[in-house]
């Protein structure tokens, strides 16, 4: 992997960048739409491809473990060639869900046992077990096994946590290195900073991430319930540690606004279920601020959902028939949406990028925060 | 509406001919996706054009009256207007689903009072307030107000029914006859033949339908959980009956099997939930046979779906892949599945049609009803 810094934005610290993967190239900043059993919920890889312009797409080893598990997808020949996604992906390493969905889990220094959300069966995941898991996924960015405190959390849980993540990094790393892809083409591991909502613990994770100079960087634990200010205040901190030639990832943010003010402090690369899971409820981003369609004033409106995007299901769907859909819960409603939002955030990082190389980013960012943060 | 018999099969009673509407021509005989509440489900209208090849789509009167109610529609300038579909659409009557979803409807020769299966409101549908109420909704063919009998049903009920069926007929033409379009283009009334199983009556039904000398004709009640055969014998008795020089509609029919059995005996036009319904469960209808793609034996078959069609899903999506979507419950696969079963049943009916033109439908015919009813 290759991490080209183009731009660097005089009025904040945000660049705009292109890294090179073996599946093509990503410019920088990116939202990666999240598949998390290699699918993008309600859409198809033609219209990832064609109206949202996805670049990169996440899958999760957790799921992909469970269902349809590694041995259908190392016959298949690696995830890209299962779901037929031939551009970059990125696979989460499951800590994550392993914390979060499994129901009886047990952390320990070798790892991770936990039952399977689907059947109750039971699964170990060490830091090694989740290199080669993911070796065998075949993503081009695979994630480092880390353990995803939850906010609130202890100071003395967050600190041993971190100690521990560090040295799961080092055996992630350690196997990771010892092994190879099984497809033919490269794969690049990154590492997690952790450390909670604690200044001094994200300052000590962010120095000893970046001391293993691997090819980009991850900054987890964010986004978990904090406030918005508490996780600008640790990404600031963070991204002025992390090196500046790689590509720096705030995994699982966020709203729009979100995305534009981490934009702003250097984060590179984005990742959330927002835009997805909410289409399907009926809230949509838009350029002009957020829908809920299900709303009785959009009933009659049949204007189309946000024709300053120009894509094939904003000009051509009214907001009055995508309302009649979502409202009768007809499975249209939720793919309307959610191609409509993906369109949107990566309209929206597409913008960011533009108004970087322009060097007109930090006005559009201000006008563009209150813009999308509107309730229409 | 014109319809212009093209040709008559010798081998058997199937015919190819063209109708045509003022939103287009529809290439006899034909399969019409069901639109239910105005979407086709999970598929969209750019698929329904482009991959489906869909000529002609059916919206239902019940459906549409609740949600999105008919202001709605109205203010959109119709049902084309409103869903972005602008070939030919034929909106059903509504009595089927009065009697099969409403839980308490009282049936009088008057009209039918019934209790709204979404929030259990009254509501009352008379012949002529279906015929306003389809003026309304605007579809290019709109169906007669009728009584489906289910099966079994006795002799007299059948007898009763049919002769307030034919009843209510004059009470729809002359409600029809006497209201224009709302929006600029003509709309035509299908008349509707019941009779149950019973030959007798449905040699009557057919006489009676026949002498109103409506454009079209259809014929209901059947496929409503009678024996194959005995459809096919009613279905034979009334089309002998009805007029060669107009399009012949069986209402609600059926499997491929069905479909082909029925374009021997002189049926024209198809719709049916099936092909929709049963893709979201994983049952898929190819050119080889049937597949229930949740069966293990396709975990890791990683052909296409059916390369024969030469669609998008069916050359794009492995079997392996699909039945990963469908066990995982993802929405894609019910989108998969749903486009592939339409695109195979428009493949199925355009083969009919090329072959009854060559002269080697019967062959043909009887070689693929063994194929497509094959359990693979």
């Amino acid at each position: 992997m290759d991490f080209h810094l183009q731009t660097q934005d005089k009025g904040s610290k945000a660049r705009a960048g292109k890294i090179t993967t073996d599946h093509g190239e990503i410019a920088t900043p990116i939202f990666m739409p999240v598949g998390t059993v290699g699918s993008v919920k309600a859409v198809h890889q033609r219209e990832l491809k064609e109206d949202i312009s996805a670049q990169i797409i996440l899958g999760n080893t957790y799921h992909l473990y469970l269902r349809p598990g590694l041995d259908i997808i190392q016959q298949a020949g690696g995830l890209h060639k299962f779901n037929g996604w031939d551009r970059p992906i990125l696979t989460d390493s499951g800590g994550y869900q392993v914390y979060s969905l499994a129901g009886t889990r047990k952390i320990k220094e070798e790892g991770v046992t936990f039952q399977s959300h689907i059947d109750g069966s039971k699964h170990v995941f060490t830091p090694e077990g989740v290199m080669d898991i993911q070796r065998r996924i075949g993503a081009d960015i695979i994630m480092a096994f880390d353990e995803c405190t939850p906010y609130p959390c202890e100071y003395k849980y967050a600190e041993k946590s971190m100690h521990m993540t560090h040295r799961w990094l080092k055996r992630c790393c350690d196997r990771f290195d010892a092994t190879e892809g099984l497809y033919g083409y490269n794969q690049t591991l990154f590492p997690i900073v952790q450390g909670s909502t604690y200044k001094d613990l994200r300052v000590q994770s962010a120095e000893a991430i970046a001391s293993f100079e691997r090819e980009g960087n991850a900054i987890g634990g964010l986004s978990v319930g904090e406030p918005a200010e508490m996780m600008y205040e640790m990404t600031d901190l963070v991204c002025d540690i992390l090196p500046k030639d790689k590509p720096r990832y705030l995994m699982g943010v966020g709203t729009p606004a979100n995305i534009l003010e981490c934009i702003a402090l250097g984060i590179d690369m984005f990742d959330c279920v927002m835009p997805t899971r909410n289409a399907r409820h009926g809230i949509l981003y838009t350029s002009e601020g957020i829908i809920n369609i299900k709303n009785k004033k959009w009933e009659d409106d049949f204007s189309p959902i946000d024709p300053n995007l120009g894509g094939y299901v904003d000009t051509f769907y009214s907001k009055a028939y995508l309302r009649h859909l979502i409202t009768s819960k007809e499975m249209l409603g939720g793919q309307i949406a959610s191609i409509h939002n993906l369109t949107f955030y990566l309209w929206l990082v597409g913008q960011a990028r533009e108004h970087i190389i322009n060097g007109t980013f930090i006005d559009w960012k201000n006008d563009m925060v209150k813009k999308v943060s509107n309730r229409l």
